[in-house]
């Protein structure tokens, strides 16, 4: 749902700076030598990119199962048997969704995560190739890269481990398998089942076209279903007879344009009418209106969602009809962490871009062309951006975690340059070796974040620090209703 | 308001007889010999034709006063002093309205009535000459010929006095002087203070393009201002912080519209507004939407009314801000009479129609042809209509008295045929000779059907009857909300 | 689509009069000696009672079919079939539609048509029992019973072929087998080809709750689909680049909303939103609003469309957006034709309506409790309604024939009394024995009705008459865009 | 109409720094010796100090006048008659209006103008009291302090004349008199008759609540009044026949608000409707509304505004109504100008902020009261604040002479600190004291700047680069319609 395209509007286009590799030999001395040795970083890199096609398989194995939000138990289960056969132990199952899992190693403090999704988007199943071509007429792929985000994730998390066991580094390293991030809010209820309470930073990851440390936040959102309840009647012979849902609707639609003078700039809201009647000669009886509202506070937001359900009950009480609201989703504003950013950004210099061969240039080539107006240039995947803070347009449950606890976020260019998630050419990147370049830079500088936070408390203690400042007090409130269960059916009913 | 035009449209045309002369006096024989003499009725018309000239005088004043609802002091002054030098027994300040008073002459039962208005119409200022030329630019006048109404109403009852004096009739006549009728609803606050009670029938009769008795109904109405107050803010500088009472505004009419096909057929909602904000750069704090629902059944409506307030809510839900209704006016539909309409139509036989002379004749030309799509035949006003059934699209506070006691109701050709009540061209007529005659022959029409109910017992029996027929069982009661007081500035706001 | 019910509320309900049987052939002989003997028909009417089973077993085979409109090829098959083995000349795929067809027999004049429907309603499929029971889970089911339509129109094709061949009887029968009548106007395009062209005079019948020759007249319709289509974009990244085509529907809706005070009394607009949008977090490019239009005159309802189209114009006018008008389906309001109303009235009475075995009473009362505001009394069924004129609520294709050339319509008591049609209790009815009872009660009185036709030349010049009289000068006129094809596909759609 | 407050709100309070008086003497020194002696700008400091109370009386006399825009005829033959006293030449009339003028002194290069203004407000009369108290009740007020624009910069004018005619300075010195800036747009005309050909930078100030060169721009504006033409009809007799113009306002309000998602962020778009029909019972042929479309950037402007042209053709089209457009009023958003801001700062610190007296500081603290949100502190009058790039949400006629050529603006403190301009408590002040020492605070700063562009020619150089830089390249092109005259009576409408 809410995943949405971080594309080349999405991100100014300031040009990374390149560190020449024995530049990077240096700055591993001159920045870590305190408290790690930067031979570690260095052997621990080489040996990724001994493993690095394993777990490219990995990802294409789930690209190929392009499994929908809380349906992805094959990607589930072969992430948790890889983690499994690394020595974690599993927790299956977190609060009740079959496809939401932990995997623990180690014990003691720090407690560092790590979170990882496998879930596809509807609609987008593609073939590895520059041209629309879907696998499978009308199914779903991973147009947002998820599969990269998984398998990455897990690689480091092993990496880690075996870096962790070797050297023996104290403390307990936590795989997050969260489900559903596209629209189902897996990670909500994980956090209201308590699997983030003990944790002391989190480490995420996600596609794009670019490489770059996360300062970015992205917009809260509240999203539901307004549904009416009318009474049916012949339209020609007994109109007066009947109660319109669709008038409801169509009241509440109207009320919603007005407000939107009245509220915040930047608010978005958005709405489609997912049933507005079934025949044109019965007054509808059943009506349903699915919208979103964003906002990049979600302390604002919560006033602009009280005026939306206003206008949702004055569809139902000017055309007599009964309103059903059904919550769908919600996501906090991500909350920047200023130290883990600098952190992260500094390993991904030590990491560097992508360099593509002659075919994938070729593939990048006759790609962007399907899309004339890319912005981002090309070359841009071999650099690395500067942190920048703003806000994007979209909006993730990763928000959510973010008010909790410190987390890391990082980007990196999984997509050819100017391509944005949620498209054919994104879920055609994701397959094929591009979008395993890009997944490996993010396993590899979420390891080397990893060996900071695990080695220098005192980076735990900044991302902390950064953490209390930028939330200014305001303790996290889950949106989603107490008795709400997951809603794991929500892919079926669209 | 409400009183409108009687036009070509409002009345099928249908040829009328006109009797002979002597078959009206063998007609007079034939019906009224048991108990009137046909040579009472026939004297008494020459007496009245003797005395036109003075009752036009008066429909002359109360036409130059043209003073609109509820300001109604010298017209209403000039027809109790008429009344009073006649003998009657003057009630002045009926229901705490200056301008509504009873005159009283007499004893015992029958009690029969007569109405009479005498309010003008506010822009309707008009020269009594076939082009348009106000008296005073902007200034009232009487499009409604309520000059014509209540002059002809005072004439019979100072007419019937005389007979009954003369003769000895028993039982008790009162003249209703009855303020307002254009909106002010003056009949409502005079049923309200008992001013009806212990009436047996009551005669009115209204200006018309023809001469008929009157079988059709009127619709009834329910009339509001809706008040929304928000809250003001810089419509450019901070629109989020005020809450517009024009969205509120807009969001009910946007309803209001919706409801539309959900209401039975015939019924009418109209409105304007009357207040849409004062600067385009502050959010309105204020607004105003002046609403008029109408349906042929007072029930019905009811029903259609309250969705209508629901509307008002929502409007004020959606928008934020809070609501005013402040009810105006309500007319029940007019109960039709059929005794007394066979009676009325076979005096009104008796009388005949209005003839022109040359002058009038080629005033009436001249006036016609300001309106080019005049349907009713020069000619008709010479005619009687039969009584028809049907309903009008006007609406009048008598529909009240009609649903609490019988009443007679009457149109007579003051109009030249064509021409629709509540035009400059139906004033110009009613301040000149072609609306005396019309008058007289209403007048003459009240006074023979009066002397009928009270010399013939039967016929008030038949009246009741046909009214307890008609009303099946429905008890009136008024839509003023019972605190409210005469609305006796009403034209002063507008 | 707009075959809606001829229920309850569609027809007064005045007791109809049962002749004694001597008084019928007493009726026969006064009113038919001249031209034709009595004996003739009741002889007839005996033999069709031998061969009613035969036609009920037709009636319930199509019943199961439960084919929609135009795809009803066994249907269509078995009719053809048995109009072939009667002798008749089939033409097939009249106007390029597979299961349209006419069946003809004879050669001279006059020529008389009898016209036959046989399609289903999606979602009705129901079981022969008195409660909710679908045969197949959500499929079609003649809820408008045209399987009885279809096998008894049929059955008196052949029945009057067989009289005419033994009478030797001159003039041309012609069966008219029209499908797609629920909203795929079938019998306009038969129009447009010609196939109406030679008839004098068509019989027609529809199955209801009641007995009795049609006057009343249906309301005119028009439909169409308009498709907006706009320009998409991420809602909460770029909503300025989108245009959005839900927008314009909406504006569209709205417009056409305001419209309603301002079209004439009687007219129907209805609709509801086919497509709104496909995800909340996309600018919607592409929306659909299917909406029909009545009035209970074609004429008029032209100048109404005229502005809705309008509507449709300024939403994509307002939105920036595309708009496509499909056009869907149209039908003259039917026009009555009082002659040959008379015609079947007569014959009606002598046919006389249906009796219920204690079995079937048992079944009629079982189906009415759910139904609880069934208002026809048990009983009519057996009665003859007058036939009274006025206009119902529904809509159909038959409305066109009826603007070219004379149609005798008439319905039956094929439905419990108080069941409408389009319902899972009509197409309960239409599968069992009280269905079959009121078709052969239609093929009977058809039978008699083409007796008159065939052998009086002066009903076939009264119908004539009538005709001309009631269309007053009105020339048909297709509301078919000329390029337009039959919508063989209108049911795959939705 | 658009002099919108520029109150605490829109300028951040920022604390300025006041200069000891020996470091300004020092500061005059170290920037200015090459070209001008200090001495020179402190004895004219001084000199202006002695002749305050005089221009304070102008102001006061203007304040009294309270003429409204294009009728300041008292208030603008004050200040020609000062200004011809004092040497100037007049040009009276230009651009044909009858109070706006040019007074010029002076020849050849350069030419530095200075604009002065002087219309009033509607409904904002008010003594020189801190509570609300109108000295016309709902007349006009100086709530823009106007009253004090046109005299400071008359007083800078005549001082700067004295000072170039006692020096021998070479150059043209030109006073503007802008009549109507409050909606009337008199400058648009002005530009438009070539009065601004040959200038080569224009001083400019407002009156604020605090004192500081302007950086910040205005919101470029688009105003209309949009007037539907229907056809009357009785509301009740026949809606059908109406076209109500009132429907067409109200698509067109309904379709600008589904508008407002698919415009740019900081778009404004606000309406009002000046008028929604004459009475209910009358399908309204007749309506306007009143609408304001702003945007930080004209050319957005541009393309927001056609859309809302299209958004009004729909409602006429969809209510099948006449649409006429009439352009009101426009303006650019504000250039700023870096180099002139940098040269007024600099000045505005030699002249030094607002000091109170116990007295004014009672009047002060007795008004802040009644805005009782009042952000900015006491004591902010007596400091001067840095030039701050912004938008606010005010737009002003000089936006167009500011693309036309380099602009230099200012604020000082004649409001006292958190009372916002457009408001009773703005009216008091510029009527008083505090008033009349802010606007020597600016006369002073404006004869300060004058002295620098007149003496060193690089000042003006470096003014023409920041407006050539800001600008972009776009050429200037007034929005208003060629054929439009200045609306001399637009506040006689309203």
């Amino acid at each position: 749902m809410r995943r949405e395209p971080i594309g080349p509007s999405a991100a100014a286009a300031s040009p990374g700076v390149r560190y020449p590799l024995d530049m990077r030999i240096l700055g591993l001395f001159l920045v870590s030598a305190a408290f790690l040795c930067a031979d570690d970083k260095s052997a621990l890199l080489q040996k990724m990119d001994s493993q690095a096609a394993h777990y490219g398989d990995l990802s294409r194995k789930i690209w190929e199962f392009a499994e929908v939000g809380y349906q992805e138990n094959r990607s589930a289960d072969l992430l948790k048997s890889e983690l499994r056969s690394a020595g974690f132990t599993i927790a299956d199952r977190v609060a009740g969704i079959p496809t939401a899992f932990t995997a623990t190693w180690g014990s003691g403090k720090p407690v560092i995560g790590i979170m990882g999704e496998y879930d596809a988007l509807p609609g987008l199943s593609q073939e590895d190739v520059p041209e629309r071509k879907p696998r499978v007429e009308g199914g779903p792929g991973h147009g947002c890269g998820h599969n990269l985000l998984g398998a990455a994730s897990t690689f480091a998390a092993v990496t880690l481990k075996q870096w962790m066991q070797e050297k023996k580094i104290a403390g307990t390293l936590r795989f997050y398998g969260t489900p559903a991030e596209e629209g189902g809010g897996g990670k909500l209820y994980m956090i209201r089942a308590g699997a983030f309470k003990d944790v002391d930073t989190v480490l995420s990851w996600h596609p794009s076209d670019n490489n770059g440390a996360d300062l970015k936040s992205s917009l809260a959102i509240l999203s539901a279903k307004f549904r009416f309840y009318g009474k049916p009647a012949h339209a020609a012979m007994a109109p007066d007879a009947g109660r319109s849902a669709l008038d409801g609707l169509m009241i509440m639609a109207n009320s919603v344009e007005f407000l939107r003078e009245h509220v915040p700039d930047s608010t978005r809201i958005h709405y489609v009418v997912t049933n507005g009647g079934s025949a044109p000669n019965i007054v509808p009886d059943y009506s349903e209106l699915f919208l979103y509202a964003r906002h990049p506070s979600m302390q604002v937001l919560d006033g602009i969602w009280e005026r939306i359900l206003k206008c949702a009950q004055a569809g139902a009480l000017a055309s007599d009809t009964r309103l059903e609201t059904q919550f769908i989703d919600s996501a906090y504003n991500t909350l920047p962490n200023d130290a883990l950013a600098a952190l992260v950004d500094k390993n991904l210099h030590l990491v560097g871009g992508v360099t593509y061969t002659a075919e994938e240039q070729a593939f990048a080539d006759k790609l962007r062309k399907t899309l004339p107006d890319a912005t981002r240039p090309m070359g841009s995947q071999e650099k690395i951006q500067p942190p920048t803070e703003g806000k994007g347009g979209a909006s993730t449950d990763a928000g959510d975690v973010s008010w909790t606890l410190p987390v890391a976020a990082l980007g990196t260019a999984t997509f050819v340059p100017g391509i944005p998630a949620h498209s054919w050419q994104s879920a055609a990147c994701a397959g094929m070796s591009i979008g395993r370049k890009g997944m490996v830079v993010a396993a590899k500088t979420l390891v080397l974040t990893g060996m900071d936070l695990f080695t220098d408390p005192k980076q735990v203690e900044a991302a902390k620090a950064s953490f209390e400042k930028r939330r200014e007090g305001h303790e996290y409130r889950s949106r989603v209703p107490a008795d709400q269960k997951p809603p794991l059916d929500y892919r079926n009913s669209k």
